[in-house]
Formats: C-alpha cells, structure tokens, sequence
C-alpha cells in the first residue's frame, strides 16, 4: 500500500476544508491545515479539525504528501502561482473548486516545471454557510467527487487523489474539465440563479407588502430560496469562471419557463398537471438514487 | 367562554386534516373526523388523530360546532353544496385550500339560506407528501394562517375560527380574499413554477446525461426542487383556481429572471455579486422573522 499518503495538507479551513479535516480523522492520514488568520489555525487544533498547524504555510506545504486547496476559486489558482516551489517534490496537489477548467489550467501551468502535479477534484457537497464554525463531519457523505485528469496526469496523481475521496466515503467519478463545467452549471449553478429570481421577485417590495409577504412565505419558500442564503461573492466568483456554460442552462431553463407559462396563459389544465406529474417523476427517481 | 366549541369535525384526513387532528389533541376539543375511505377513519382512531369518526357524514356534521374542510380545493366546494343542509345549525364552517377567492365565494352561496356560516382560511404550513401517514403533529407549529372574511362574515364565527388557529400555535392573519389569493401566488404558487421548470431543465435528458446529472446534483438542488415532488393534481388545481394572480407574478418573476441575465450576459459581475448579496439580505431577514 504504498500509494497511501502520511501527510495530507489542507489549505484554507472554512466549511470545506474544515468538515474535510474532521471527515479524515481517524481515517490514516496526518492531518496538517493552514489558514490565513491564526484564530481559525487555533480553533482548528482544539476542535481536532487537524492534527498540526504552522504560521508558516511553506513548512505545511513541505511536509504534505498530498495538498487539498479549499479556498475561493481566484486564490486557488493564486496559491499554486505563488507557493508552486513550496510544496513537497514528488506530491499532489488538488482542489475544491466548483469550476474545473480555469483552476485546472492555471494549476498545471504553476507546477509544470516542477515535480508536483495537480488534479482537479470538486466534490458536490455544501451548505449555504460559511465558515470553520459551520463545519460538519458528515457534509461530504454520500456525495459525488468529480476528479477532472486531462492528458497529463499521472495514474499514481489520480489514484492518491481518489483514494483520500473514497476514504471520506465520497464516490469519485471522472469526467473532462469542460464536462464538469456543462454538469455543474446545470446541476448546481443554475439554481442560485432562480433562487434569486424567486427571491427578489418575492422580498424586494415595499414595507407593508414585505410584512404580508413575510407572513405568507414558508417552508416551500424557505427550501426553495435556501441557496439565496449563500456567499455572493463565492457565487460571483463561480459564475464568472463558468459564464458560457451558466448561459446556455439559463436558455434551457427559459425553454422550460416558457412552455409551462404558456400552458398556464392558455388555461390547458390538464397539459399543467402532466408536466407537474412529469416533474415529479423524474425528481423523486432522482431523490431515490441518491438518498436511498 | 362561551365561544369555545366543543365538538369540531375535520373532514378529510390526509396530511393537513391528520396533522390538524394530532395538533389539536388536549386543546380541549372533542375531535371527530370524517374520511371517505374505511382504512383512512380506521386508522386516525387508532393512531389518534381523532376521538370519534362515523361511516355516516351526517352524523359527524350534525354534532360539529366548527366544521374544518381539508380537502382539495373542488371538492371544499363541492363538499359544502352537497351536504349543506346536514351541518348544525348555529355552526360555523372553514376550511385549509389555498385560494380562496373562488372557494369563499361558493361557500357562502352553499350555507346563503341556512343558519350556518362559512369563513375561509389557509394555514402557510405543508410538505411536499401527502396522505395521513405523512402526517405530524408540530407541521402547523409557528406558521401563519390567512383567514378571509368577507362583508358578510360575523364577529363571532371569525374569532371562533381565529381560536381553532391559535390553539394549535398558529398565528392568524386577516385578508381579502383577493388579497389572498394575490399573496399566495407571490409566497407560494410561483415557487412551484420554478422548481418545476428547473427540475425539467435538469433532469429531462437522454439516459447517459442523466447518468452524469444524477450525480451532480446535490443538496442544492434537492431543496431548490423539493416542491417538485408534491401532488400534480394538487397543484394543477391550485392554480387552476388561481390563475391571473400567478400569471401576474410569472412576469414578476421573468423581470427579475432578465434583469439577472443580462448581468451574466454582459459579463457585469459587480452587478451580479449586488444582486446575490442583495437577495442573501432579503431572504435572511426573512428567515430571522420566521424561524427566530
């Protein structure tokens, strides 16, 4: 079993890279984190998220057999410009970024003179919270890991990257960087767009129509905007490395939107209830695959 | 306290009268109940949703001093019209469909010449399951209930129907029913709109892609969509009856819908983190008043 890592190294300890370290407690590997803010390298310690911290990232870096970067998509790719001959000759390195192409390129391009390599990964798992404090053991449980190799990458990177996934009891899959962009954009950034939508369309009025509409609004509202709730500018930051792909999702969408207004407008009930019925299907098959 | 009523048949007992029936239990109601369906009547006895149920409709609504309808929204009406001479005289009739405009409008006409009266409501609570097994006793806990007299409503019916809602730790809220019916497209037709759409835009594919969005999708777009799995017939019906006011929040909707666009479009992503961080301050406001 030599492929396994001692040290893994996290960078950045919010609610990804923080519910990563307490998901690999106890399962094999040196637990070594880095944050910017010595409070949240502190906190980290004592709530066991990781077993050893330095102030100074290049001695982090130099320890880790494998480094995860859990930080914004623009500072990911800032990290490895900047650091690239800090970390450890002969380990990988890779990400949680919810955009694969940009951060893949750029990460490639940092170490490419160098004997470090980098492999994408994005696991597909998070709340609308931020932050170390809102970290959980069981966030990535169950979840898909998209791991993006493109023609440079090393059977040994992919493998070592796969195995820490696996170990946290994800389900790594695949996929080509400009696959997983299309994938996400549908599967997951399109829906803070219309969460928004909703949520604008609701809550931005006048004082006395907000105080009725507080009122009226519940639990269908509350999970349906629930992702409106998230960081702007992590959602800025997404879409603006994904733009084209978050584009052609927003004409699929209005594709949609149209056809089931235009149905409403044409009072074609019945036509209403098959596409309410059809919806249904394909979301509670959905729920079955991935929760049973 | 003369006011209080004793005897209170709840008709239907699918997932609101159930749960209405285990949230009423020890408020000091005498808690009778009515159910097409043998199995259903068995069931809510022994499971004590109710204390009293009779294969004989009649019976049960002869010895109600406030009747609650929780069925779907044709059959409140039809319902009121086919059995309005065998409620008790002097009692008062309400009931849970979420328009009202239509449904008051007929109610009124049902009970026009006899000595019982009829006063809408909607309770802002659900799920997206249906049925009597579906339900639970806390589903109303907190949520606000609309309750819609018109000129011809007493004093006296309205707060014996405002004391049913407050027993079971709900707040009512007095409307129009055209104010109503105008609320509830906004807080909660349209949301049913947008998951569908988005639900379709995602999951409607050909098999591999679905293999692939299957994977992708994640807790975001399980709560975005989460609405999509409730009852098509229901939802067809609700706005069936309720129509012009969700058609005029659909372009609400599509205003915001093309105001967010163009931001992605033009590459304008300032503007776009404004409007998530916007929309993030107007739903966790929200979410303050509510669930705070």
């Amino acid at each position: 079993m030599s492929v396994e890592p001692t040290n893994v190294a996290i960078i950045g300890l919010g609610l990804l890279g923080g519910s990563l370290g307490l998901a690999l407690k106890d399962k094999g590997y040196n637990r070594l984190g880095w944050a910017r803010r010595e409070e949240t390298r502190i906190q980290a310690l004592v709530q066991d998220v990781i077993d050893e911290t330095s102030e100074d990232v290049e001695l982090v870096l130099n320890q880790a057999d494998l480094t995860i970067i859990c930080l914004p998509i623009p500072k990911i790719m800032e990290f490895c410009e900047q650091y690239a001959d800090k970390f450890k000759p002969g380990s990988v390195v890779t990400d949680i970024g919810s955009v694969k192409e940009v951060i893949v390129i750029r990460g490639e391009k940092a170490f490419e003179t160098l004997d470090v390599e980098f492999v994408g990964s994005h696991p597909m798992a998070g709340t609308e919270k931020s932050g170390l404090d809102a970290s959980f053991a069981e966030m990535y449980n169950g979840a898909a890991v998209f791991v993006t190799p493109t023609d440079n990458s090393t059977n040994r990177a992919v493998k070592l990257v796969e195995k820490l996934w696996k170990d946290i009891n994800t389900t790594p899959v695949q996929l080509s960087v400009q696959e997983h962009d299309n994938l996400v954009a549908h599967t997951s950034h399109i829906s803070h767009v219309l969460a928004l939508a909703l949520t604008l369309a609701v809550l931005d009025c006048d004082e006395d129509t907000e105080k009725l509409r507080y009122d009226g609004c519940a639990s269908g509202f509350r999970d349906t905007s629930r992702i409106t709730s998230s960081n702007p500018q992590m959602w800025r930051e997404i879409i603006e490395n994904n733009q084209p792909a978050v584009l052609d999702v927003v004409k699929s969408v209005e594709k949609e939107w149209h056809d089931i207004r235009t149905v409403i407008e044409n009072k074609e009930y019945d036509k209403l209830e098959s596409l309410f019925a059809k919806g249904k299907v394909l979301r509670d098959d959905w729920m079955k695959y991935r929760y049973n």
